[in-house]
């Protein structure tokens, strides 16, 4: 069942959903839950963002078994108005917690055009696309981001103050597939340093520094005290302004609290929602929207670049690629899939 | 009255208050609307943003004269819900059309605690700073972008598609004062491609492309049919993303249009007000905005730099100086003014 190309395993997608649901499940997750996180993980690897695939099962799980995350919990909403909500997620799986929040700031701007949710006491959500991209169903622009733990510098300094503080923006269009933006305001996500480390490759210069302030290619070097750099290089200051931009909206209005104040506090969340059909004909809209991306990717590229790709462009080509020929997974985040596996009793050889 | 120092003519706020306003005034623009607009412009120099002050004047008045903009309209509410307006700015002068449409989206978030106006037909309306800010007063997060003519390349070409794409936030803090992030999410604003070629100044090299695609610190060559490039260098699909974004929701969400139909079509404005309120305790929020300024102005600056900056640091302490020892206006500035004042059939050494 298990294919090697690149030395690396490879599996289907039912494959590693399959076996992420039993190993979800025998860490006592619901089935419906355990379901419903492993079709965002999958998806994830599917579209080329393994940072935010199979490679968490593990951390979840440890994260179930510790007691910090608690399958099954109900969300409390604290605050709510027509327009907006404060969720307590009660440390409810993070993907379970946000995807019932953003139906709520969906249900919001249904009624009333615009919503904001915001939620704390949340495990790690995922991608942020995921969230936006459910808003898009509904003829809506979507919005979530988040603030986490500190992982990046701010422009000029050495100390971890921010979250790598990823944004997500979905919008609809006509005949294309949606617009679907998905990136952290830092220079890389955290998970693909993750990533990086468990492939025992290098980063491009630029990405992350070591704990002394120098820069390095080394993924070691962050997980040795080192930090992440804003996005922006030489204009980083911007970067910086984006991820507290992101700390403020996320972690402030959830009551999350800023990420410098640490890990223990878990993701703070905002998601919004906005409804086209208040603000002008929805067919011209996404009419207007084919337009604009047909234009982007017709325009000449730079010597150098083949092609322009519109945000969503290659996650939706690598979907494609990997839904014909597997999902390649990193010995090493296979390895210890493994083990989380036997940690729950589960034998992986007589199920793949 | 005008002294020289480094080779510019230097002026207080006063001084280019009072001149900008008669430049105005003679080139038909209301009292009230002259001093609003010159408010902002003179604001921007103190603040040291000099790419939106008084070098403005002589293009908004080219634009007042040859009728593309008109002083003293009425803009139009042209869809309206309790959280969200669609709004003609009837090509008023941005400035003026702006902060009404701004002040639309705070009584609507006094309501509703959340809202979005979008603006078409509407002239250059200036720092984004300056209408988040009007949100703080009301003890609301504010946001604020435009679209505007094509002016930077996506990721990997070579086309002018977007505008820099400008975006600011402004939040409220207790004792501090508050957070204000005014950005381009290219390398740089246009305006201040403008500076330096007034000044006779070189670019950093990464902010402009020639328009055969090549690196260049010209600014001549921006104008010479040049581009900016987005945000993010290497990364620079994520500036691409946020420019699309804005694109979308300043340009698409207001009927403006995108960027790279042109020019003619003026400024497309998305405005936010976020009610603090409605999330939490304003005086608890205010004062972790102030732990979370004084965190980040406190850690551990990098080698090279003295300091770490908050937003909105740099402009308070700016316009403290300049309050002080005056604003500079490059001669090349200076000698545009001049000429717009006579056209207008003021002659400027009779006043100065």
């Amino acid at each position: 069942m298990k294919l090697r190309v690149n030395d690396m395993p490879v599996f289907t997608a039912d494959q590693l959903h399959r076996l992420g649901v039993m190993i979800f499940e025998e860490a006592g997750v619901p089935s419906s839950e355990a379901r419903e996180v492993m079709d965002l993980l999958v998806e994830s690897n599917l579209v080329g963002h393994d940072s935010h695939g199979v490679l968490r099962i593990s951390t979840y799980v440890n994260a179930i078994l510790n007691g910090r995350v608690k399958p099954g919990a109900k969300i409390e909403v604290v605050r709510e108005t027509p327009t907006i909500a404060v969720v307590d997620g009660k440390w409810g799986l993070g993907q379970v917690v946000a995807k019932r929040t953003m139906d709520m700031a969906i249900a919001k701007a249904e009624k009333y055009d615009v919503s904001i949710v915001a939620t704390f006491n949340c495990g790690h959500i995922g991608r942020m696309a995921d969230y936006a991209l459910m808003a898009v169903a509904h003829e809506m622009i979507g919005y979530c981001a988040v603030n986490s733990s500190p992982q990046v510098v701010p422009f000029g300094g050495i100390e971890r103050m921010f979250n790598q503080s990823p944004l997500g923006w979905a919008v609809p269009a006509g005949k294309e597939p949606p617009f679907v933006l998905d990136i952290s305001t830092s220079v890389c996500a955290g998970g693909k340093i993750m990533v990086a480390r468990a492939k025992g490759e290098k980063l491009p210069l630029g990405y992350i520094m070591d704990k002394y302030g120098n820069p390095t290619t080394d993924p070691e070097d962050y997980f040795a005290g080192g930090a992440c750099l804003p996005l922006g290089g030489v204009v980083g200051y911007k970067g910086t302004g984006l991820a507290m931009v992101i700390d403020i909206t996320a972690g402030l209005l959830s009551s999350r609290g800023p990420a410098y104040l640490g890990a223990g506090r878990g993701q703070g969340v905002i998601q919004m929602a906005i409804n086209i059909a208040a603000f002008r004909d929805v067919s011209e809209f996404k009419e207007e929207m084919d337009n604009l991306i047909r234009a982007v990717r017709n325009s000449k590229p730079a010597q150098g670049f083949k092609e322009i790709l519109v945000p969503g462009d290659l996650e939706l080509r690598t979907k494609k690629i990997r839904l014909e020929e597997g999902i390649e997974v990193p010995q090493a985040v296979w390895d210890e899939i493994v083990q989380t596996a036997e940690r729950v009793g589960i034998d992986v050889k007589r199920y793949l």
